[in-house]
């Protein structure tokens, strides 16, 4: 599938071509905690640097711009600055759902989901008035681990009655499986890194020999 | 005072001088919520235009660079894109601090604020081994109202041995008063546009005729 974008001046690159000098990074500098928890947290969460921030955000771009999108959706925290780096590149507009206690009246363009990294629920929600029936969005986040922030965010979108046209992730855990339920959607997926498995405290990313 | 930097390709812009381009959307697009609250979410917060975004960086780095950061300082959510936009002009690494439930026991390089937006409490922490001693930072946030974020971040980064050399607000909200706090510290203060006062549902700018 190929649409004629805008964006004349960027490649068209296949959603699943790992952006090598993340890849690189990532087997370098990952810190693997319990063969559970990826850290790199000095160049994606924590401590950003902006030019490789803006590499990621080129990337990303590249991945989805045939898509057509018409805004970039993320979530709080951690996928605001991959997301506004991607939405640079772009130059569409980004919005980002915030997250509340979720023990608040259920207002629209909301949903409960559970919160790996701080642990119980959280409410994630997108303000009103930003994502427009019709509208074609990308959402971009940091992490695709299990997927909930992702399928909560494709049930807002629907029901602000906008069109999820494509997904990406800097970096996807695929031993988490978060890919099934977007696949199952029908989302096209694009990622920039993909980690296949963690093992002795090592990184094996896709492509890696066996 | 001005000292040389390495940002010759930029002009030295006093601390206090409105960015005009965000002074005048403030005038014509705010919303003012019970003569207490402005709104500007639409590309401040939830919704940012990345092109806007880069000017108010490009703005919040001319009036910073002469102070030579080392590193560029905020807080998660609304700080982390003015703060991106402000360290990819100057091409310096970004921290965050992230917010946690106050409950936990205190950790290092952590303080306990008022939440205002949030309700009650909540516990801002940076992560251990990106401050250094002797490093020079700069603070940018969104907002400057009561200055609790700010003063918090200023007490972190004296734990750490690290110098706050300069702050730096998109919005500073002055009948507030974060300010005072700031200056008794002896803290130079950035800002590019200074809401004086909330009148009638309109907004009072610095420079606004009586």
């Amino acid at each position: 599938m190929t649409h004629a974008t805008p964006y004349t001046h960027l490649p068209v690159v296949p959603c699943d071509a790992p952006f090598l000098p993340l890849v690189e990074r990532i087997r370098r500098e990952a810190t693997v905690v319990d063969n559970r928890i990826v850290r790199i947290d000095h160049f994606l969460n924590h401590r950003i640097e902006p030019l490789f921030m803006r590499d990621l955000g080129q990337a990303m771009a590249e991945r989805i711009h045939r898509f057509r999108p018409e805004l970039i959706l993320t979530a709080e925290s951690s996928g605001i600055a991959p997301a506004l780096a991607t939405a640079g590149v772009l130059n569409l507009p980004l919005v980002y759902a915030k997250k509340y206690a979720p023990d608040n009246p259920s207002p629209p363009l909301a949903r409960v989901i559970a919160s790996p990294t701080r642990g119980g629920q959280i409410m994630l929600r997108v303000a009103e008035g930003y994502l427009t029936p019709g509208m074609r969005i990308a959402l971009v986040d940091d992490f695709l681990a299990q997927g909930g922030t992702a399928l909560a965010l494709a049930d807002i979108v629907a029901e602000a009655g906008a069109e999820l046209v494509v997904t990406g992730f800097v970096v996807e855990k695929q031993f988490q499986d978060g890919r099934a339920g977007l696949v199952q959607r029908g989302l096209p997926i694009a990622t920039l890194a993909r980690i296949t498995q963690l093992q002795a405290g090592s990184v094996i990313m896709a492509g890696d020999r066996a």
